[in-house]
């Protein structure tokens, strides 16, 4: 069991009620939790001011913790993206604090990487994810797979449609020593032309999004082919983009279109269905780990060395 | 009067009856107009598909036209980029078309003055500005000047919380021989560490945006931050942020915050107000040209160089 330290590096926590769950729930599974002073700070749609969020950033690699946990996602880390105090966080990496989120973590996450290698976790927050009415159970054992140092991959069922893409392609190992990186696609994109942006050559890159209409996708993904990221990449894996709204407009444009045409853009294959981006059923995902990445039939594995904390 | 040359590069046009009011409106002010083969295709969301779209671009550039006014906005250059003949647009600039538009032509604009240094304007497009039910005043003044070669630069009156912010600054040139450039920010972002990206070392930037939350434009001006982009610039310049909405958990954020942010982040003097974006009266900016940026009390003006056509 683990020591769990919440803090508040982006948006303010609303839902209250939803913390105070996570908190009940994580404890429930035997953690102990230890709440950042900020972690319910607000300043407007902030969890507090720059200065704040930071320190609480910097607490958290302070905490000794075996898991830095993020309340929460929104927005608030690009900004204070140059105040982030990065060979501190990776110095209490390699202690042995991972530090686990998504969605707007995803900025934290790739500029820590891109400053220093160190390996981070794109996982669940606490409140959408421990906090709901029923954690999601797939989430819940990965989650406890990162805390134990058990895990050594992760796998997943991709679609016929997918299947059927890249039937030319045989079974096997599709990646090998290959760094896995990625998150947020709206936040990674975000980081592009600054020093923030991870320059990786041999990647698998995951990629999710939400609210984020398909020809925004489409636009966001047109950045990274243009600017020479993805031509750099073995595969590229796309888990979860939801809560958009397609218009009459669209007229049979949509998410698959874009799926199809970034196919015809890359030579690298394109793999879907991952089980990440902001929906209950999550894998915990290390960012920055070098990974192999090995497809049978239509089941691929993302498979990282075992690393005891 | 001119010839004007209809095309559209970028989303399918729909209302049909604005498009004609457009065409009539051009014609009723003395122009003739000729419509592109595939100024009214349409191809998902597209006006055609990517290969209709870039020979529409290049047949516009082979007109002769005095102007080429795209149809509309929308979403669909970023995706044709690299297909784009750029000698062949700037040639044709060169023999006196001018290339006018703006929101998703932004793409167009920007890559072009990355790739050959060519002039295009931001300003109207057909549909929504001459299609209107009641065509803007100003924005027809300054299309028309700019049809002329008349114009020698464009004013506008800014607010007193802008007078206020830059109090310090005295009266006079504040940039002398500066590139205009920028548009549409989304737009713009999207180009950031990509070839399609001008490097501007002395400019004034202009950017406007709609329906885009005030979170989401603190974020791309942050990305332009962390890129080094801003620190390069004599001035930036905000035009009109509109149709987008604040939320409850904003508590007080909102596009003067991030306005005031700005300030704190960049030496460089940040003006408001700017005639220019998805607003009925819009000026029409030289993209590339060099300019004098000129403001007395709360007066600015961009001032360029007479040019014949």
């Amino acid at each position: 069991m683990a020591h769990i330290y919440i803090y508040s590096p982006s948006g303010a926590v609303r839902d209250k009620a939803a913390f105070k769950r996570g908190v009940a729930r994580l404890k429930k599974l035997g953690h102990e939790v230890e709440l950042d002073a900020d972690a319910l700070s607000s300043h407007t749609r902030f969890a507090g001011d720059d200065a704040t969020r930071l320190a609480a950033i910097h607490r958290a690699a302070d905490s000794g913790a075996n898991v830095a946990l993020i309340s929460r996602g929104g927005y608030g880390l690009t900004r204070i993206l140059p105040g982030i105090k990065y060979k501190q966080v990776a110095k209490a990496i390699a202690k042995g604090t991972q530090f686990v989120g998504l969605s707007d973590f995803t900025a934290f996450q790739n500029a820590l990487l891109a400053k220093t290698g160190a390996v981070t976790w794109a996982g669940p927050a606490l409140g959408e994810d421990f906090g709901a009415e029923q954690p999601d159970d797939i989430m819940e054992a990965c989650f406890d797979d990162m805390v134990s140092g058990q895990g050594e991959g992760a796998g997943w069922h991709f679609s016929t449609a997918c299947a059927t893409a890249n039937a030319k392609r045989r079974s096997g190992v599709w990646a090998h020593d290959a760094v896995l990186w990625g998150g947020n696609l709206a936040v990674l994109v975000s980081l592009l032309g600054t020093p923030y942006f991870p320059q990786i050559k041999n990647g698998v890159l995951f990629l999710e999004d939400v609210g984020e209409h398909p020809y925004r996708i489409e636009r966001m993904l047109t950045q990274l082919l243009h600017a020479g990221v993805l031509a750099h990449q073995k595969a590229i894996v796309l888990g979860q983009f939801n809560n958009y709204k397609l218009t009459p407009h669209d007229k049979g444009f949509k998410l698959q279109s874009v799926i199809d045409w970034l196919r015809t853009q890359i030579k690298a294959p394109v793999l879907t269905d991952l089980p990440f981006g902001h929906v209950p059923t999550k894998l915990c995902l290390p960012v920055g780990q070098k990974i192999d990445l090995v497809v049978e039939d239509r089941d691929a594995l993302l498979l990282w060395a075992h690393t005891d904390h």
